[in-house]
């Protein structure tokens, strides 16, 4: 039995998701899809626009046969820690042969390469990495620098793209896991993901879609329905303020008033610095994303801001791969895929988190997403232990 | 030097209480009046909705000399522990003279009879009490018909009306802090506490201000502007939505969702009961209000439940009376009563919160009120250490 892995958060499952599903299974020959998503909660330490069920659902219509959801700690941390827990999750379902992933140069050959010598660090490399360092340039831009002398052949741009970044993270993850999973990847298609316009006849990005729902307040467009592969599924979100994370500048606020003054390096992601930065700067909050802007500095992107603010108001304090496999849904004609996750994995197989005894503080993320969005959108409150797995 | 009492929210301060103001001088004959106001917070179990800085100024320049807070768990406990704490206050002051407080009956001789009569609770009158009790009536029942007994020369309606009760509430207090300080009571001139409209030519309630005002979406029509002495006070609040507790619906219902399941009996006001019903409805949670609503009871009034949620809110975990004497500010010509007020007063006294040494947590109840209504109104955060003392 082959089965492929995808690595995603869907926010929203857009048609070049759907067409990367097919490509995945296609190219891999694989029987069966499982795609680890990310929760309410996503990379950029953010809220996602939409709830993980509606995402989850768009997957398995087109084409998931299992979806697993990545625990918050995974779904929120850097590329590194990312990569590297959705990559342990797919190997430790026992059942995953091959990993298939998106990435803006589409050859495997020189991602493997480039994640090679970046993994092992040959000497020749380091010493270049160190004259670059020396040179005052920042990581980043040392780092590309070395491996552009290092291995002139490589594209130069190798190291720009965000997909390509991650790819890198997911076969550093293979090989420090000693994993048989089999990677591939398939070039993007489409707009950028920096590029957040939605054009007529093209795949948007993920971010595309967002911000354009964030200038429509909410209404579905033709043009951002037409990248939606099942527009049915948002008419919960029609005409309603897209959920982001100012929807979470109050509670964000009034968790850091009631840790005032309190050294926040307790908090994953949170440098010294950066807690004293919070606290010097508290007064002149405005929103999310406005505190966000106002922390981010040189050295800390404002992605890493972000991420950090959001592990404080969701009391995450450290990095945790997946404990079990918590099951969002799966297609009924794929069930075998649960028994033999049963069977084979490492990790306890969740189907329903009320007889799973999960105690609520392991559901407070959840809860707050929805509480928030219950209140914004006006709407009854869906509570998480009594959510059921999709069965599509 | 006569000095003279007056426990006050003023929420807004209004012609009614200006009023008020110059008759309790009058009537006492005092050389000073000190007013001890709530806070941030008032007794319904409510923010304000004013702050506290623009009520104590619309005090003092309506002739108060010295104005002092009184702390959150005095100024929104019930009828008995307010007025517990606010003459407590007073009464630590050690220069207060007098109390002169409003009511609807506006004889003191009524209200220190039955003040008496419940006190003391005369054998006779708890025959009677048990007596209606066992019949099935509610405590307040049972007291109002055996007090009807009892002393029937007593207005029969005296237990009707809240200010009767607070009044009631502070001579049992004085009495059981055996104070020299005199009470004078006045009658409420003007509509009742219960009559919510503001009509033409009659002194409006506190609360018919903040209906009108609710109703009016932060809009000062003229008829609003009449009842208030200083309408310039409320140039920052203008056309704004005004603050309500359902301003404050998402921190509560985030920090129910952070204590879920939690036995709430650790906070001030919060019953077992009262902590099961919380639990066994949050998912109803639609707002602060309606919440309020959802979970009171025929034995558990609006009121109670509002202030128990209060008290979650702010980590209100038990009564304590004031500890300090705040000083949210003074007039300039009587200056000497801060002096007088060191000398004899029982507590430190506190111009200063940022010299005095504060702890955060002490301030959080103001520093997310300020919070909510920076992000409400959009306006700068006004952060409690800095706030400068008023000096008229």
């Amino acid at each position: 039995m082959k089965v492929v892995g995808i690595i995603a958060e869907y926010n929203p499952f857009h048609k070049g998701h759907q067409f990367h599903l097919s490509r995945a299974r296609e190219l891999s020959g694989a029987d069966y899809v499982i795609v680890v998503m990310s929760g309410n909660y996503v990379q950029r330490g953010t809220p996602a626009m939409f709830d993980k069920y509606t995402r989850a659902e768009a997957a398995l219509r087109s084409g998931a046969d299992l979806v697993l959801e990545l625990p918050v700690p995974v779904a929120t941390g850097s590329a590194e820690y990312f990569a590297s827990g959705a990559v342990k999750m797919l190997a430790d379902t026992g059942i995953v042969t091959d990993l298939c992933f998106g990435s803006e140069c589409g050859s495997l050959m020189d991602l493997q390469k480039l994640a090679d010598i970046l993994a092992e660090e040959p000497e020749e490399y380091q010493i270049l990495l160190r004259k670059y360092l020396k040179e005052g340039m920042s990581f980043p831009a040392a780092r590309a620098h070395a491996v552009k002398d290092y291995a002139p052949d490589l594209a130069s741009d190798l190291l720009d793209a965000p997909n390509n970044l991650l790819g890198l993270e997911y076969l550093k993850a293979l090989k420090r896991l000693h994993s048989t999973i089999l990677p591939h990847t398939i070039q993007r298609e489409g707009n950028a993901y920096h590029d957040t316009t939605v054009t007529d006849g093209r795949s948007a990005s993920a971010s595309g879609i967002r911000d354009s729902l964030m200038k429509s307040q909410g209404v579905f467009t033709d043009r951002i329905l037409q990248q939606l592969p099942f527009p049915e599924l948002y008419k919960d979100y029609e005409g309603l303020s897209p959920v982001s994370e100012n929807s979470f500048s109050l509670p964000l606020l009034q968790k850091l008033r009631a840790l005032q003054d309190q050294p926040l390096e307790q908090y994953f992601g949170v440098s010294a610095e950066l807690s004293n930065r919070i606290w010097n700067r508290l007064d002149e909050f405005s929103s999310f994303s406005g505190f966000t802007d106002l922390l981010k500095t040189r050295e800390l992107t404002r992605t890493s801001v972000s991420r950090a603010l959001l592990h404080v108001l969701l009391d995450v304090r450290e990095y945790k791969p997946a404990s079990v496999f918590r099951v969002l849904g799966f297609r009924k004609s794929s069930a075998i895929l649960l028994k033999e996750l049963s069977a084979h994995g490492n990790l306890p197989v969740i189907t329903s988190l009320s007889q799973a005894g999960i105690p609520p503080k392991e559901l407070y993320a959840d809860h707050l997403y929805e509480s928030v969005r219950s209140l914004l959108h006006g709407r009854p409150f869906q509570n998480e232990y009594r959510r059921k797995m999709l069965v599509i």
